[in-house]
């Protein structure tokens, strides 16, 4: 066992005591150095600087790895199009041209579906259930093993959460409303969309709001109250539309060069896991920290909050079980994880209609009302 | 800007770098041996060792700590009793007796009732809405401030979700049939259900089973399935209600003791602080996963599960709020806290109600039934 060493407010005694210790200490200096070498690392990003939560998120998991290497360990964080565009942060850190990347999975469905499991599926897991699988319920163990052949090593780092169903220019009240919509949105949930009538379209963030306004589309998603009051749809858009079924949580995960990491010293490893642990927390409790009033300003500049009728989440979830069915036919990974994560998903809802929905449910009756 | 060294698989080449890089160190060894001294601190806990969740968190606590210093902060961990009794563990950081403490604060509302903000009040925020309250909320700040004169630095490390109300031994339709109750619970809790006529009594977890059987008590509430699950308390009061109104989530917090956080390097400071907020999530992802198998073998060994009517409800949120009033009247650092606390729980309700609500209530109605 090694010397203890108890430290205590500064005071002459302890402060001989380190001094001691610093002196000891050199003889085992090139192997603490060897363990602690200096790094600089690059971190490529999905988003821009303008997005305080997720960007905010990478600069805040940079600077815990930082701190917790007194500096020796230093990651450079570079918003979406500074190295690579937006939605190639997977092939910049397969291809090795940076060490790390941080983004949403699901971008990259079109590599191959199951890739969404690291970030949500529509009517998927919740925020808590989707930690849960991640740190007990195998589905880390899942994404490693879906990550492997493209030689990254994945991390959940940050959650946004339940996100909203977007904005309409129209009430939408049965599904006959959706038919011919022409609706922003992408991935999974655009397959799911064509089921029930709906037009996806692929359109960058800045230029949704034009798009809206000369009524090009029909209506569009973004995030949530904090992250779509910066694109100002509210005002060409007006319904905004919960609960958002396509990402009832959204995960972003942190990706590092399988062999990037492998070369690592153990304690730098257990930084970069645990900043994004930590970041995973932080993200998500800046994102519910902050909708609420967000909320409250779009609704006082003219947003109209509508819910979804039952008839019309229970197409939506229909279409997505056929998709799922579908996918899982053809693609045999996609089936082995949907089996895994499907069976997690039922018993996690019957835990939680029984107990937290319960507590929920109550205190929305109670406190829940605008006012 | 240090020196940067990129780390990529083995090579001879990179060999040469790092040795290079190790012989360069040495001349710094002194401060890098003072800031990381080789410490051993001990940390006792409330808790029995059999709670694989809560004394299984602390030990992952200190693992993290340990893995982050590679293995130079070695935090021993002791179990309820071992050191200090379950219920001392504020006292003995407060004291010196040892340099850290993991517990939950509100066992020592007999001190002064705002301790049981940092970890929960009845009616209070669930597991999220407490975490953002906490990161970004300014809860943090104000629990900081509420334990400045025990000289304990604070932080959150875990959290158990909502907990159920309990095992009863006959229904509880209406109020009244909570009149002359005899109740195993405590604290603020205990204060509430007076208001209805309820008998609280303190009894510890290991005599609460016989407490049942022999009838000296009518009901008992512990934690949730998979706490609860050991006891056996199915076989002698088999009513499990839900849900929880007295604790929508529960926090625990790691102790430190302020002079001994405060002579620590920066790099174990940070260290203590990322594995508090790691293991956050890994407690409440560990409840969240092995809660629904628990539900699952109790209600098979013959648990009824029953939820509370609104009317009980009613009654207790009443009371709840009668019992703030009454502190915030007489207590003005409860006041303060309180009146933060409450904006804030009414404005979470509020967002919470418009889309996370929605949505989990929308998969319970497809997805939460027993089958």
């Amino acid at each position: 066992m090694p010397k203890t060493i108890t430290t205590t407010p500064l005071t002459r005694r302890n402060a001989a005591v380190l001094s001691l210790a610093a002196t000891a200490a050199v003889v085992a200096s090139p192997a603490v150095a060897q363990s602690q070498p200096q790094l600089r690392w690059r971190m490529v990003t999905s988003y821009p600087k303008s997005l305080d939560t997720l960007d905010g998120g990478c600069r805040m998991l940079a600077k815990i790895v930082s701190d917790l290497t007194d500096g020796r360990f230093d990651i450079q964080v570079f918003a979406a199009g500074e190295v690579v565009p937006a939605l190639a942060v997977l092939d910049a850190v397969q291809n090795g041209t940076v060490e790390m990347g941080h983004t949403a999975s699901y971008y990259y469905v079109g590599k191959e579906p199951s890739l969404a499991f690291d970030t949500c599926l529509p009517f998927g897991l919740n925020a808590r259930q989707q930690n849960a699988w991640m740190t007990h319920g195998g589905g880390a163990a899942l994404m490693q093993e879906l990550f492997a052949p493209y030689n990254i090593k994945v991390f959940p780092a940050g959650n946004t959460g339940a996100q909203m169903a977007g904005w309409f220019r129209k009430e939408i009240a049965t599904v006959e409303d959706l038919r011919g919509l022409k609706f922003r949105t992408g991935g999974l949930v655009g397959q799911i969309l064509t089921k029930l009538g709906v037009v996806p379209q692929q359109i960058a963030a800045g230029d949704i709001y034009p798009a809206l306004e000369r009524g090009t589309i029909d209506a569009a998603e973004w995030v949530g109250p904090h992250d779509d009051e910066r694109l100002g749809l509210q005002k060409v858009a007006r319904y905004y539309y919960a609960p958002g079924w396509a990402e009832g949580s959204a995960q972003v995960s942190l990706y590092v060069g399988q062999s990037r990491f492998d070369g690592l010293p153990p304690a730098y490893k257990s930084a970069v896991e645990q900043a994004s642990a930590a970041v995973n927390t932080w993200m998500l409790g800046k994102y519910d920290n902050d909708n609420p009033a967000a909320l409250r300003r779009l609704v006082a500049s003219g947003a109209q909050i509508r819910l979804y009728s039952r008839e019309v989440l229970t197409a939506a979830f229909d279409a997505s079980e056929q998709l799922y069915a579908e996918l899982s036919a053809k693609d045999p990974k996609f089936k082995k994880i949907f089996d895994a994560w499907n069976a997690y998903r039922r018993e996690e809802s019957l835990w939680f209609r029984v107990n937290e929905l319960q507590f929920d449910s109550y205190m929305a009756f109670r406190l829940g009302r605008p006012g």
